[in-house]
């Protein structure tokens, strides 16, 4: 009875589902202490206290009808929409006003309405694997077709050769998410540069739009002093999908925003587009409590030290078993070679140790695996010997 | 650059928002107590005190880990999904569990998931004029087409003669909103009956699955006693899509959920697919503060007296004036015949004496015009000898 397209889909879940329960099943044998489970990317920093501050003054200071209403534009409070934007303005260097921030359920949601309010069926849409698996779905909702970029598993740095060679007349977007999920790696200014030219030349050569979607829900977790350049600055047909689902651990309430900026073709146009999307898409608006509290906390973040001993740890201890991965600059993710080609078995072979990992196919980039380190220090500590046991069924 | 399927619509909203904007461009020149602005359907009872109570306990009490995190299931926190299913039990005499309940981003965000989750392209959704206009959008964001069966200007109830003559081999869904947006009218246990039993009916002629989809978002908002009868009760293939917007005065908090019950065909897969689309269309998940808040507050109820009072002085102020409409039993809103064929004109010369009211074409019902009265009990007040100014221009 359901739709075709969500057919597959629905099997590719009920496999996640499956993997999530026997988590669940291998926690009721062994004890949730002896399950090591890096399989979610569900932050375990909890949100700063200012967040909880936040939500008791508004709670008691606030109009109810007003803090609980709909909001008058689906774009958001334009108050904080002008808040955002002058925090990035401060931070990078932007002209951006209030009206250039659309507030959305997300990044997720923001990916959503941004490719609702461009893509015309056929059109084509450019990701780097590895990717964030969610993408295809996401272009597939509007009739788009992705469109790979294969990985370059030495840098984990896009490919700009092959990339050139994939825009055609039908490209409206490419989407990067930079730090990455799942590699943790940050784009450099140099490549975002080279990047960018590549997208002006061809624009020029088709002479259309195509459009660079940053999402950014991992720009605040980066370690090592690392640099995320801000990448309106590189290029005028940017958008900007962010949230703050790890910034300030409240993934479960769904806040984040766009940024369309001035530059950005038919600006104006595109505006008036994701508001309407915002609003057929079911949204209607951003969770309204929830806009007015990270107003409040604009400045505030995370917890960064605690990742970056998680990141220490399990790269160290990773590579002292023999394993090979690059070290991560951002987000909470390792990257790792599996020691055999395929790497479903190798997750197969992990989880008789109770080590819960996630295949590197769900991210278009076989023959690696991904570890979520948004976990206790502890599960890190008491993985590694098991981690040391599994490596020497290969090395 | 924006995609083709919104153009029309960014140019339909810029109409709206135009209005909106004229509304405040007449409170900056006459005050804002002397605008009567009955275009909005944005409640003004705020939200019960209990509300306030469960945001405050939670914050309080909860590990903001597990208060602010992405929920297990993309379907909504287990213990709020039972309550929810738990209060239906006992309230209705349904026979759900947690599983047969999707928390989800309202009834637009419900509506949406259940959509996608049903409709290939080209699929039918029928509705019953007036209806709420967004229905046509969101049947058309998955390829469907929206059956519209035209208004029965007497009695407001759904025309099934016509509604059986309209159902297809094509036709997937069934939207029906009682009470009504924009009518106020319920339907009755009678009417539900014959429209369960025509779609029987034809579900056995053609061979094929038609679902009923019960858009709920004002069925704690009656008068006079009045019953709105539990669907799911009526026909197998029923999905309930229910909000707390108006029952908890929660609009902007994005927060409802849907039924999808055991006797629902392939009721599995249905929900099954509802997962995902909850995940894959950008909500993830419903916001999860308030999933644990209306789950605290699941027996409150907004301060209905408040519209109830309303309903009568417009209802009875609009007849003194010579205004012809059908007394209302639910929601907040009175469907009032325009003394002139063109409704708009009517809008128009409403506007002259700074009241905003919405043409009846944005409901597929041209020649009758919505005011609803979720305003201030002295909006209506102070705006009755303007409408009587306005009559004297007709009668």
């Amino acid at each position: 009875m359901i739709a075709e397209k969500m057919k597959s889909m629905v099997a590719n879940s009920s496999a996640i589902r499956a993997m999530f329960e026997e988590g669940n099943r291998l926690a009721k044998i062994y004890g949730a202490e002896n399950v090591f489970d890096f399989s979610l990317g569900n932050p375990n920093v909890p949100a700063p206290e200012a967040v909880k501050q936040a939500v008791r003054e508004l709670i008691d200071e606030e109009d109810p009808i007003a803090l609980h209403g709909y909001t008058n534009s689906n774009c958001g409070y334009a108050d904080v929409r002008e808040t955002v934007a002058a925090s990035l303005n401060e931070r990078f260097g932007t002209k951006l006003e209030g009206k250039n921030i659309v507030m959305t359920v997300g990044a997720a949601g923001g990916l959503n309405v941004i490719l609702k309010s461009l893509l015309n069926p056929g059109d084509e849409v450019i990701a780097f694997a590895p990717y964030f698996g969610e993408y295809r779905a996401y272009t597939s909702n509007y009739d788009g077709v992705l469109v790979e970029v294969s990985p370059d598993t030495d840098t984990f740095q896009p490919k700009l050769e092959e990339f050139e060679g994939k825009i055609t007349p039908k490209t409206k977007a490419v989407i990067v998410n930079t730090p990455n999920n799942p590699t943790g790696v940050v784009y450099s200014e140099a490549t975002i540069k080279k990047l960018a030219a590549i997208m002006e030349a061809k624009q020029k050569e088709y002479g259309t739009e195509i459009f660079l979607i940053s999402d950014e829900p991992y720009r605040e977790l980066v370690y090592d002093g690392a640099e995320v350049p801000y990448l309106t600055k590189y290029y005028n047909n940017t958008v900007v999908a962010y949230s703050y689902s790890k910034s300030l651990s409240l993934p479960g309430e769904r806040i984040g925003y766009l940024v369309i900026p001035d530059e950005a073709a038919d600006s104006a146009d595109l505006l008036g587009a994701a508001n309407v999307a915002t609003r057929i898409l079911g949204f209607v608006n951003a969770p309204t409590l929830q806009q007015k509290v990270v107003a409040r906390c604009i400045d505030e973040k995370t917890d960064i030290s605690y990742y970056d001993r998680n990141r220490e740890a399990l790269y160290n201890g990773l590579r002292e078993c023999g394993f090979v991965c690059a070290k991560p600059e951002g987000a909470f993710y390792l990257f790792v070679k599996s020691p055999v080609a395929d790497e479903k078995e190798f997750c197969a072979a992990a989880k008789k140790y109770n080590i819960l990992i996630v295949p590197g196919s769900s991210f278009a980039c076989p023959g690696y695996v991904r570890l979520a380190y948004c976990v206790a220090y502890e599960t890190i500590v008491n993985a590694l010997p098991k981690f040391k046991e599994l490596a020497k069924e290969y090395f």
